[in-house]
């Protein structure tokens, strides 16, 4: 049973989305992976929305790029947080209709928009859904971010050299 | 039995949609309308797009605002063209969001894009696309079209004088 | 002790914001509500930031416009998911100003965005952050969603009359 | 006698529009292809657009750039269904002219448009014109459609590994 | 025999072309005015844009909103100097496909562009072709534009009061 | 005396603006070519702007990028048509810049603006500005026309082969 | 002799700069201002330009909108600090104009450009400008920023009632 | 002491920044650079923001890119004039995330936002605030100017050969 499934349109998205598997797993989050088309395969699209939270999934981070549905449609139809990546295709117009068409979903059906190409992001917003009511992930999380002042700290000494 | 369909994810956008309705009435060709709402209505949308080519239906015009992905959705479950109407709705950003959310489709899965609250061209399209094949609808198109000289000429007159 | 912080720059972002405040209710979900200013009051913000999970907030809904500070800066510096909600407000070029500084955060400081002026889809978002940690708060969004379809299916009815 | 005609603008247009020739190739249907230049050529574009209904072409497609006039005009010419292509040319502002000045038809004059560079949808999206009227088509069309899931199936199961 | 011809796609642009008329008569420049639509009137459009510099016009402007296509294909059938005035129209995305409809053309055919309702500039940039081989009319600009100077001296005087 | 002048804010540009020399050598009319930098050499430009029309100048070209104010500045102090070329400039913002700075003229002083990038396009139409009162200029025109009709002619030939 | 020097390129940018004189006057820090067109009076410009700093002005103020050459072109002729307030004129984009022909400055030539319609803020920055090396006005700064704070404060006491 | 303090969000931000250090050293006024992150780092921003007026630094440039709160965060925390430079990262869109973010600040708090990547002109508005009451730093930004004025007549001179 995983507690983040990462699912996207294509497995020309999987370069990006690889940032939020890896930041999960170095936040000791189990995911599962899947490639689901909105456009492609929409009746594996609905088995996954209508089922992810009955076998333990806590939030689900989709990825998708140009008119982008698969987060949206995957929010209509599972009570989860969905977490959408807009994707940079080779397809996208400088990735304006990935971000409009995952962002300004109806009122009633939120979708959790992060930047655009922002899977890292996408992994440590799920992480912190979970963290949200797990306090022992919460603490990781306060690690990771003192874990990236300390990154800065050391860039902003050798800049001073 | 209709020969179009035209279905829109909300009644608010009722008053754009209304001009496809109409023209279509105008070109005697039989017209069937509901309301699907992608997100909100997933299970009945899927009902539609996977049946609407059995009953009879040689066309789709789906309108929708903001992250609008009825048009496409229902595209990815229907055989048959799908004519999508990009809806300035209140909620969408000077309709940016409506039209490339509509436009932008992966290979394999088109939507004919019609004008930002272009439900009439919509309309005339779906005319179009029965004309192809029957003689009689494409010579009401051929009228129709003349009917649009005449009022431009007449519009020229009156600004000579 | 709220479960979720609702805040906002500006008592200007109030009518927009409300919309998060009932939903909220509705779904009978505690809330607190406060006016904190990235540029106006940082300190505030600073002191907001880094207490909201001490005293049990599991989630913070922020909304600004312009050059909209605050979701990012309480992102940065509380462990919590942050929502950011981008206000269409009086000074913004359309939106996109509001939009693009919440949603275009870096790597490691994710802000769940919404879609402009999305405050309801933000409360939400929130309900199913909690949701997915506490069963009987997932069945309360299941119902929601249910509400939802049920509106757009009499809306369906009167259409077809 | 040829099904579908498939113009351009100019020669530099065929690399993104063969990808229309070749997907209406594998669909078996048939097809003629020309360069109609509206703004170098007139004439021919007159004669093209006046004629092509008479000589049992169903469909036509479009490909321009830039100031995109030429699905416009032809639309303005021919009572047949006019897909738009819009394409990313070397001197397109990121390719925002050739959508818009394809999209935004006014009203009378509809132009079916696709997205940018997506001359494969535009093969597609006449073949559905042709299905619309001739069931043996729409079975191809159904086909097709099944093929792009089994790939999609297939880059899924690849990713599990 | 008019100097300059002005020609739109529709009447209801000429609330705007009305100011190119008027400055034309302030420089005692004269005009004839007619409707001209690209998609509805082509073949008035053919015959107009084939004809204007054999009966002594000397320029062209020509103002249209949308998919604007009447500046350009006016541009591609006469030898003429043609103005492109992009008129701000209902059906038009905040003027964007107005301006780049009619901006963007390909090399071989200019259009001369001016602002975006800009048609009292149309006026004036017909009226410095004129002028540029015929000196009298070059005084009356030269005349026209120490006229402003005098107009923003006089507002700068009562500012200060 | 040459007849068109044609000046840039910076040698940079020069290899946009060559095609502009090239076209009215091409087609006969006399060019001066200078560097005038309205931010670098006001002065200059000043002195440019007030004496063009006095030896004998017919038309302006100027290019220029980013926050383009020459062509708006030298139409400022010149009676002469001014014709703008929008540089895609290495400091320009995809070139939205260069364009809405030199287009978007107030009310009293036109540039006739060009593509961006389309110095061949404001040679041709500083040709057909001289043109509009000289038959055997605008000859040439209609010969240049007639070449580039000829051209998609022959590419339209080997596309069929 | 007046501190700030406030120019705009017409009476009608008066309403949109008159905050900047009021801020101004609220830190007790004298001003001139004037209207002064880049595109009409070009010479009241120049002297204007190539003045202010001897007479004892430390920082200039321009608001323009549409092509908005002003702030830009007195940046070029001044050693002075000069700060660009884009008006969103009735002949604007949506602003778009006036931002970038402001902000897009080329290297050398800086403009320290203030949100669409800012002038509150670019009377505040002058302010700033003059503190930078006055103790005291830097005193009356800290203070006003204060003030801010203490209408935040207030705000949200009311909405927590 | 430094007179200047340069900031920016990112090691990565520095190959764009060191042109303003690098103009202030040309300028011969004395600059500290530090690497300060809002995101990652908040507290060092604070403490940095809250302080540099105190050690005599008579202005800041901060350059940020994507979501790019440093400016503006600074510029509240500080009295100072702070000067914004919108950097085009890796992970922006095309820079207008970073230009809005930065420009778009709500009243009472400004940001002198300089153009795109425009660090170099960053560094001189810099200089141009300490001239604005240091008539030695005003004499050396005059003489800068008049370089640049001599390299555009040198590249002229080399034109016309």
């Amino acid at each position: 049973m995983a507690t983040i499934a990462i699912i996207m349109g294509s497995t020309s998205d999987l370069p990006v989305m690889q940032e939020a598997i890896d930041v999960l797993k170095e936040l000791n989050i189990s995911t599962e992976v899947d490639i689901v088309s909105a456009h492609r395969t929409p009746e594996k699209m609905f088995e996954f929305g209508k089922s992810a939270h009955k076998r333990g999934v806590k939030a689900i981070i989709a990825g998708a790029g140009g008119a982008a549905h698969l987060p949206g449609m995957v929010a209509s139809l599972s009570p989860l947080p969905v977490i959408g990546v807009p994707v940079k295709s080779s397809n996208s117009i400088d990735g304006w209709d990935s971000v409009l068409s995952i962002l300004q979903m109806p009122g009633g059906v939120p979708v959790a928009t992060v930047a655009l190409n922002g899977a890292k992001n996408a992994g440590i917003l799920a992480a912190q859904i979970v963290g949200a009511s797990d306090p022992e992930v919460l603490e990781r999380i306060i690690a990771y971010k003192e874990g990236l002042k300390e990154k800065v700290i050391k860039g902003a000494a050798q800049v001073k050299k």
